[in-house]
Parts: structure tokens; sequence; C-alpha cells
């Protein structure tokens, strides 16, 4: 196992050499660009040309001169637009493209790639700012362009989405013959002391919860009132946490990747307060995500104007920024997969987790360990790509490609993972 | 006292008839100013002339067709504006002007008035907008100017303040030598049907209720937590209801007033989902009232702006509008005064009270009751001012005026009252 990990990292390395790949292009200068460039220059024998660009450049300069990196690259760019995106391609010419920005833009980024002749990496799958719904659809329709163009599109490729891809496919491939279950299981056991704040991109974390939860059994989707269904789920070394039910889009494509699989849900922690926040800022209607016209006074006093607002993007701009929460954020993340399936016969049961402390995310990159357990996937999913692990003309989701060495950078790059066998899966 | 009372109704009506006054002038075509406007409708012979006036005319245009009264004149004035306000005056040349608009705009109403030489009323006291805090000392500070310029100003006449200084007037009057304490009690019993609204502007409402408590006691102010003192109180033909100690207006004059009070407090129900909803819009950071500089695109789709919005006042704009609350609204509000004190050298208990259905009030004038309940006070102090009762140049509270005639007027004009001698005030 050892000497066919070391063949296998010989020779990526060889192609890197050969062909000088390794110029990456950050979309985003959020909590999870964040991590995620600090983790690409720490890695400086794969990423040999880094460039950092988001709608404001001041945010890609501040986190280059964090990083202390001087030939970081940064660069402003509107993602909405797909014309300005060419040009900046064009100008920076990378290998992959890290789309760190809002859900919303992955179309277009993805048609910049198509029109530039870039590879594609993100870790959130689509959807559209006036419809809170979410679906590969929209990104898998690529697939034929990206095959025909010869570049590869991976998506999803955070932690969940992402690792909990990666955990399933390894799963798979070294534990089970067929799974029949799959639970993943996401908690957040950290207190950032602040009444209320998301721990990500408010607008995005409150369109997600407010939907309808969906879940997988027997070959159909089962949809459920928002939270409807719940149940104390134990975490290591964090005890046990009253999660929810909810739609959650790995579970898309893995039970499609996995047709063994019975039933597929995805399990979220949430405190009594942050529910009790959510429940009022539905019923004053903030979480609306339709336009309001308001006329207001223009910030340079030269009269009033009749502006369009969305209540939900307005609150954004008053709760807490969740890349300010790091400093004071104690406690941990606990995130995994709780299988159930077959193995030569025989029943198992397989849980397959990481824990990761804010503190220590906070200490690392200056980010909360939500922003850091999504931003250290998204570098080596980068990194697989890069020496050519990941590598396959198409759109594809992260259990589309070999586990093994992903499972190994992340116990290197900081998100170890624990590994339990027959235990009790409470779900 | 019947003989009395006729002599001293024949005493204005003559004095009417030979100044041919009853010119009226309402600013505002909100909740309160609607009522206002049907009660001054309905009664013609004291109200001559009537004009509606407001930063959107249409809103007054939609009130007078409302009413069904021809006569009614409509016009667009900026309150905000001492100058907008003078020209106004100077054009509808008004006896009275009924401030039925935001408190932030009392000061330029009576500025305004003493350009112009119009008598004055309001419902309630200045309050500066980049502060949440109300007291009196704005407006007395107008006594000198209103006495020099021979003017009449009527601070506070809605219901409370207005009838519940009316109220112990009136107990001051008949029931008491001396009155030793005063509570206050304001019961919404009232069912909107809405997760949460607020019952009259929001932005005020929250403003008033997250303020700091206080209350008098042996001749000094007291300050407490914001809700930080509750207890049950029961209402007649309610029940037990939580009322919470609040700071308001009339306390500060009525103590003044009635030096022999040793204990003056204001108490409000609220329920348990209004208050969670209070707490949650807090923590959220939506009641703030300075100003946050927010990105947003025109409404006529000319690109974005930069404006500035106090996250309160946007709240506003997407609460459901107070106005719009009646059709649905069942129950009863019921406003009171418990007072305790010495007659005849004997303690005795005296309680004072109006309940107001808010079917009732929205079948009478399309408003639901606490809109209702501040509406027709303003409507009788308007009156009393106009029938020469309540003319005194200079700047008073309702209680510095006989109470008798305004306490016949309440009986006739939809809001009666009710008594109880010697109960148990249960505060």
């Amino acid at each position: 196992m050892i000497i066919e990990n070391k063949i296998l990292s010989l020779f990526p390395k060889l192609i890197k050499i050969l062909t000088k790949m390794g110029k990456v292009l950050i979309i985003g200068a959020g909590g999870v660009a964040t991590v995620a460039a600090f983790k690409v220059a720490q890695n400086p024998d794969v990423f040999t040309d880094i460039t950092i660009a988001s709608r404001t450049k001041a945010k890609c300069d501040k986190l280059a001169k964090a990083i202390g990196n001087p030939n970081i690259k940064t660069a402003q760019v509107d993602a909405d637009n797909v014309d300005d995106l060419v040009k900046l391609f064009n100008e920076v010419k990378p290998d992959i493209v890290m789309n760190l920005a809002l859900p919303y833009q992955d179309l277009t980024i993805m048609e910049a790639c198509l029109k530039t002749g870039v590879n594609y990496l993100d870790t959130a799958n689509y959807e559209p700012r006036d419809e809170a719904h979410f679906e590969y659809s929209w990104q898998w329709a690529y697939k034929q362009r990206f095959e025909d163009a010869g570049l590869t599109a991976i998506l999803g490729c955070g932690f969940d989405p992402g690792v909990s891809g990666v955990y399933t496919a390894y799963a798979a491939k070294h534990h089970f013959d067929e799974i029949h279950t799959l639970d993943i299981v996401d908690c957040n056991a950290g207190n950032h002391h602040k009444a209320f704040a998301t721990n990500f991109n408010p607008e995005i974390n409150i369109r997600e919860i407010t939907q309808k939860g969906l879940y997988y059994k027997d070959g159909e989707w089962i949809e459920t009132e928002p939270l409807e269904i719940h149940q104390p789920i134990t975490y290591p070394n964090i005890g046990p946490r009253e999660s929810y039910l909810m739609h959650h889009e790995e579970l898309e494509s893995l039970v499609k990747n996995y047709p063994t699989i019975k039933l597929a849900r995805f399990w979220m922690t949430f405190g009594e307060q942050y529910l009790k926040y959510l429940d009022v800022i539905q019923g004053i209607g903030m979480s609306r995500i339709d336009e309001i016209e308001y006329e207001a006074p223009l910030a340079d006093g030269t009269g009033n104007a009749k502006v369009k607002i969305v209540p939900l993007q307005f609150l954004k701009a008053v709760l807490p920024n969740p890349q300010d929460l790091g400093e004071n954020y104690e406690g941990e993340t606990s995130i995994g997969c709780r299988i159930r399936g077959i193995k030569d016969g025989k029943e198992r049961t397989y849980y397959v987790y990481n824990n990761c402390s804010h503190q220590e995310a906070y200490k690392e990159t200056g980010m909360q360990g939500v922003s850091y357990t999504t931003g250290v996937p998204a570098m080596i999913g980068a990194m697989m790509f890069l020496k050519g692990l990941w590598k396959r003309p198409g759109v594809w989701n992260v259990e589309d490609f070999d586990p093994d060495p992903f499972m190994e950078q992340l116990n290197k790059q900081g998100l170890p993972w624990n590994e339990v066998f027959d235990g009790d899966l409470e779900v």
C-alpha cells in the first residue's frame, strides 16, 4: 500500500515537471476563498502561480497581504459577467479556476471556462437568484461541452458536498461491496458568542435552511416540511446534538453513482437559539428573496433614490460577517458519513469523520472551522487536478474520481479523518 | 351639574358662530390620521373645513375618498421642512393643525405654527431620529413663544398619552383630594392573525419598547432594564395578561401636575410571541437606528447606487402595514388608570377605563382599535379647542385643561368609559 502510494505520487510530479502546470485562479475573497488561498500558498510545489480575483480588488489585496506571499497576484472581476470573466481568464491564463464565489455564479464562470479553455472547480452547486432551489441538472448539462473541449470540471469540492462524497467513494472502494444506507451527519458545536450569526454567507445559509427537506428512500425522493424530521445524534468528542434532516446537494449525485443505496439522508445540527432566530427572520419577512422598492437617501448626499432591495441580502449587511467570527469561536465541527451495507456477504457499518477545531482553523488562516473545512478540500481538489490524478474531460462530482490520493491529502492538509467500524450508527 | 354643562356647551357655540372658526388641517395619512379624519368629518358642526396633508398626496386622496366627503381638501407636504409647512399653512389658513405625522416632526410643525399663527395639537411627544428617547423638555421649551403669540399647543392628545391624562385629571377633580399612586394599564388583547406585526408605526413602536424602563417613586425616577419588571394584571372582559413596566411620556407631566403622587407607573401587555420576535429583531440588528451604507440597483434600471439605510426603517417596509391589520383583527383593547389616594380623609381606589373592539373600530373607520383609540381623542382635543374649552396661549398637556367636556365627548364619540370604585387595583 505504501509502495503503491509512492509510485502514484511520483507520477504526477513527473507530469508537472514536463508540463509546468500549476497556475491557479481563485475567484472569491470570502472566508472559504481565504482558507483556500492560504492552503494553496502552503503548497508551492503544486501551485506555482496564484491569482485571486473578486468584485472588490481591495479584499484580494488584503488577503494576499495576510498570506504574506509577494508573488500572489490580484484582480477585479464581476463574476456575474461572462465577458468580464473571459477577459480575466485570457490575461491570467490559469490551468484551473477555483470558483469560491457565490453559487449564483457557477454557470457564468463555467461558460467563461469553456470560452477560454480553462478547467473548473467549485464547492457548491448552482442555484438561481430568484428561487431558493439547488440541483445538479444545470451544471451536469455542461458535461458534453466540457468533454468536447477536453476540459475538466470538478463540482462540489468543499466538505459537504466534497469530502462527504470522497468518504463515500472511499467506503465503497475499500469497505463495502454494496452500500445500503448513507447518512451524512454535519455538526457544528462551536460557539461564536454572538446572538445570531451564520457560519457562511447568511444569504446562502438561510436560503438553504428554509427550503423543504428532501431524502432518498427506495428509489424515490421524499419531501418534508423545512426541518420537520429531527433526532439527537451523538458526535465524537461533542456528545448528542439535535440533528435536522435537510436536503443537501451531494445526495443527488451519490444515489446516482451508488445505485445500491436504499436510503440516503443529510443531517445538520442547529441550536434552539439559531432556530428561534430563523423562525423570526422568516416571520418578519427578512428571509424574502424577492425585491422590494425602497426610497433612501443617497450616500453622497445628493438626494433620494428609489432602489430595489432583496430583504435577505440587506439582512446579510446587518448580520455579523462570518469572516469576523473566527477570533472568539470556540468548540469544533464534526462532519462525517455513517454507512450501512454489505461486505463479503455480511452486514457492516462504517463511520468516517473529521473533527475540526474553530480555534486551530483561526490560528492558521484567520477563519473559523466552517470556512476551513470547505476551503481545504477545495485546495486539495485543485491539487488533484494539477497532479493529473483527477483530470478527465467532462463535468464530474468528486466521487467520480479515485478517493485515495484525496484522503491522503486530507490527513496532510489539516483535516485528518477517523474511522469507526461496526459501531452503532444511531440513524 | 347638567345645567352647568348646558351653559358651558352654549358658550363655545356662540364663539364659533361669531368667529366662524372650525378650519382644521390634519397632517398625516396613517392609521391614526385616518381615524381622526373620519371622526372630524362626523362632526361638521365643529369642523367646518377639513384639509388632509401628508408626504404622499395620493394617500390623502384615498382617505378623503374613503370618507366620501367631497369637501375634504388634500395637499402634499414634507413635514420635516419648516418652509414647506409654512407655505401650506399660509395657503390653508387653518385654525388648528392636528399633527398626526411622526414624533420626529413635532418641532418642525410647531415652528411653522409659530411662523403662521396656527394653533397646534399632537398625540406623541418629540423624539430625535438618531436617539430612541422621548421627553417633553423639547416641546415645553416652546411655552413662552406660544404664549407670546397667543397660540394654544395641546401636547399628547391620543389615548396614552391623552385620555390617560384626562382620566387622571377627572379623578383628581371629582374623586380624590390627593392622588398617591397612579398606574396606567394598557392591554391589547387583540389577535391580528399575523406572525408578527406592530399596532402602530413599527419604527416608533420598536424604538419605544426597546428603551429602558422608567418609573417614578418618592420624587425620583428609577430606571430599569427594558421590560425587566412585569406582573399579570387582570383586564375587564379580557382576564389576566402579563404586563410590562415601560417608560411612557405622560408620566413626566402627570407627576409634575399632581405633586401628591408618590408612585407612577405605566404597564403594557405583550404576548410571548411578540417578545420573542422583538428579542430576535434586536439580536439580528434590525432594530438599529443608525445608518448603514448599502449598494443596490436603482428601481429605474439605470445602474447601482450607494444609499444610506436605517435597518429599523427598512424593517418597517417589510413588516405588515399596521393600517392593513384591521380586517382580521379580533378582540379588544383595554386602557385605563388605576389610582389610589385620599378622599375626605379616607383611602380609596378608583379605576377608570375604556375597552375598544378592534372589529367595531374597523367597521366604522377601516382601522383597528389601536389607531381608533388614538385618533378619536385627537379629534376630541381639536374639538375642545375649536369650542373654546381648551384654548389658552402656551404649550399644555391635556391634564392642564378641564377634563369634563372631554370625558363627555369620549362617551359620545365611540370611546365610552367605565369606573370601578374601591376595587382591588392589583398593582
